[in-house]
């Protein structure tokens, strides 16, 4: 037990430094390490095998609305980024250029892709020109750069992996019922498969997507009451097709133009995951998306017959379909628990001599530490009816600590005090007007994280300017 | 028919003009676009899940030998690239060089990797220090680019798609099974999932990798009988590891360096799918590896209930494990069969009004047009035992004509009267000199493709020089 406390120790405790926590679970749950270039990570087996389950996920997801994956090329020529005036202005002062190929150097610079609806618009410029054309639902994983100043692991890299997704339709209602289709899956992904709730909104003029008519987004709390936006899915009306030159001769011969979206969920999801459900033994994963759910961990390994039936419940659970991994390293048994805790494995197994002896073995469950005795022989069925229900739990716990940290503010007053003593999202009425905003941003390090779907009458003035309130929206410190 | 016919006519016949051939079906089964950037292509969604299907594939094989999947920085500083001198003679021509991010110019400028040797050498100078933690086997699926001055879609492009494998080990031996290993793995791939017969061999130190001790390679056999070299392995030996400080304290408590490899293979392999398989009505893709197996194609389909029973047919072919679509737009069944044939799809199914009357449908085989009629209900297992039948026979097809494009030259006389009037291997004797290999290149337009590991003693002397021969060599025109 020493040793176990030994390890956990080396995690600062979040409740002393939630941002130096934070960084030690990524590093020390063998997630990430840092390369010779500011923002731009290493990705381990463990942090990779978290976006492949995401990835898998998600994917199937997409598929099952009727999505194709296609692959867009990485580098951008500058007079095609420069065609959409918002989009440009709003990335050109972080994209990363390449200005020679080989040894000679280029004609034309080439960007680094940030985003792909220029390239997107420029094929379906030449790919679309019928309503038989349409409607075109595509999707890309792949990697992007943004020039960030300021960098952390997950949350803000300067390359980071994400998908997104472009489709073009014949008319904007088709293109609006997408965006929202695709909100919903990613809040569907998050509640399901990562037991993360969210709120789901629009977001303010100042802080949609550069280039779109409209951005919704999901945005989930994390365990310190910071929000953190978590997917967004904008609405580009005709405005992109207009700068590129997207028409297509529509069913009554006409000639129009047609109308786009994008969709984008990222690994800050998986800082997401982190910091919904973490504690101060280190990462605790959902078992539905764990990319391994059970540690098997042999007591007395050395003994005859011990690593032997540990690899036999193994090729057991793995046959029931679960994923499974047994840690037969020479460690001992107190490093291994508390390794599995860090790694945020969602169960393990011990299994020792006197267990074998009587048939028996015990589970114990990341979250709740919970020890659970059982036959061997019953581990495969209690396992798989543990699943859901640590999965539930886990949605449970995050879905009450969203409520608990989220208040309601009705006057100016009421506004500033939530913000000087508690922490997460503030619900509060606003005029619409964009100098409210950054008022309230410059007075509190708050931001407007989406106008929600679910709108309250909480008051009928605004909680900046006392004038007449157009909307409620959720206000929140954010990564 | 007559509709049909002008379809496939807009092929090139692959007698007549086998690049003209292989462009148009890359084109036309909507495989891939041309971008606004020489040698950057857009993946269409065909192109794309032929990827995917490689990757899904190849993944499940990879992990099973106990690979683990991870990513690394896509931008790579001058220096580290630097630091292994064969690597960046080898590669410096061709890398596009990053000068500015956001609106500064960098102080170093980063290269956009072209393979990734460099970065994994220096994650493992910081991440490896014990025996403890050797071996480590990595993989990572990403892009990578290259300034080429020639480009062809899949088969050189600037930008292309691979999985780069990258191991460490504490032998130089245990190295060297890896290095084997995985050519294993590639080779098993071609010939159980995508139906390509390869030669297995070593290359010359002239065709090896920049910064490799040796180089291991699979070569096949396009139907024009050009090489394509469609999977490499690589045997480092420590020398990254002297180059990096890649040192770990051995089990005798010695410092030691460590022992690497890579291998890769790329969206090249598309282009061998392409060239090995298809014909003069298109694509013929292996049904182990097609994204669909099964196109439906309905038969008078206004007619009632016909386009029902197609999607009730689909739904059972799905539910029985197959991939299948049905194709109900609003043209003619001729366009749809020359489509299908186009796009490679192994089989289609008719159905039609006559033929649900009798509760029957056709069932056709894309690589040898043969029409195998049976019961609606039947169809579904009918299929399930064409599929191996059907990827069998491709498989001895394309074996049949890589032996039947395999000559054998003992003397310089029937060297150069071989290439004069045959395509595809000769196998030859040759003496080792590297003088020996240039010499034939620049007579014959001919490179060495691998030194078979089954050698043969064909002759006594090298079939340019008239010394002793050291090595029997596969030579050939190749992409």
């Amino acid at each position: 037990m020493a040793e176990q406390k030994k390890l956990v120790e080396e995690i600062t405790s979040m409740d002393v430094d939630f941002t130096r926590w934070y960084t030690d679970v990524v590093t020390k749950a063998g997630l990430v390490a840092y390369s010779h270039i500011k923002g731009f990570l290493v990705y381990k087996p463990a942090g990779y095998a978290l976006w492949e389950a995401v990835q898998s996920h998600l994917d199937a997801r997409f598929k099952a609305t009727g999505v194709e994956n296609v692959y867009m090329p990485l580098l951008i020529p500058e007079n095609l980024l420069a065609k959409e005036s918002d989009l440009v202005n709003g990335f050109a002062p972080e994209v990363a250029w390449v200005t020679s190929g080989g040894s000679e150097p280029l004609q034309e610079r080439l960007c680094v892709r940030p985003t792909s609806e220029t390239v997107f618009s420029d094929f379906f410029h030449s790919d679309v020109q019928s309503y038989r054309d349409l409607p075109r639902v595509y999707n890309q994983w792949c990697s992007v750069v943004r020039w960030e100043k300021e960098t952390r692991p997950f949350l803000r890299s300067r390359e980071f992996m994400w998908q997104e997704g472009h489709t073009i339709h014949a008319t904007e209602e088709e293109a609006r019922a997408r965006t929202q289709q695709m909100l919903n899956v990613y809040a569907d992904f998050c509640r399901e498969d990562l037991a993360i709730p969210t709120v789901r909104g629009q977001k303010t003029d100042k802080e949609k997507f550069a280039g779109a008519e409209a951005t919704y987004t999901i945005e989930a709390l994390m365990h310190d009451g910071r929000a953190l936006q978590s997917g967004t899915s904008h609405d580009f009306g005709t405005k992109f097709a207009e700068a590129y030159g997207i028409q297509f001769t529509d069913r009554d011969n006409k000639l129009k133009y047609a109308a786009q979206t994008s969709w984008g969920l990222s690994t800050r999801i998986i800082g997401a995951l982190i910091m919904v459900h973490g504690d101060n033994s280190g990462l605790v994963l959902p078992p539905v998306i764990a990319p391994t759910q059970v540690m098997i961990i042999p007591i007395q390994q050395k003994k005859a017959g011990v690593l032997d039936k540990a690899f036999e419940i193994e090729a057991a659970l793995k046959a029931a379909g679960l994923r499974v991994k047994v840690d037969a390293s020479d460690k001992s048994p107190g490093f291994k628990f508390s390794d599995q805790e860090m790694r945020g494995i969602p169960f393990r197994l011990e299994i020792g001599p006197r267990d074998i002896a009587n048939g028996r073995c015990v589970l114990v469950r990341r979250d709740t530490r919970e020890k659970i005795e059982c036959g061997i022989e019953e581990a495969a069925e209690k396992l798989q009816g543990l699943i859901p229900v640590m999965q539930k739990d886990m949605y449970e716990r995050a879905k009450k600590h969203l409520e608990d940290h989220t208040w309601t503010a009705a006057t100016p007053g009421e506004f500033e005090q939530t913000f000087a003593e508690k922490t997460g999202f503030v619900k509060a009425m606003w005029c619409g007007d964009r100098a409210c905003e950054e008022t309230i941003k410059e007075k509190y390090s708050v931001t407007s994280r989406c106008i929600p779907f679910e709108q309250e009458e909480i008051a009928s003035t605004c909680v900046c300017c006392g004038r007449p309130a157009a909307k409620m929206v959720y206000w929140a410190k954010a990564y």
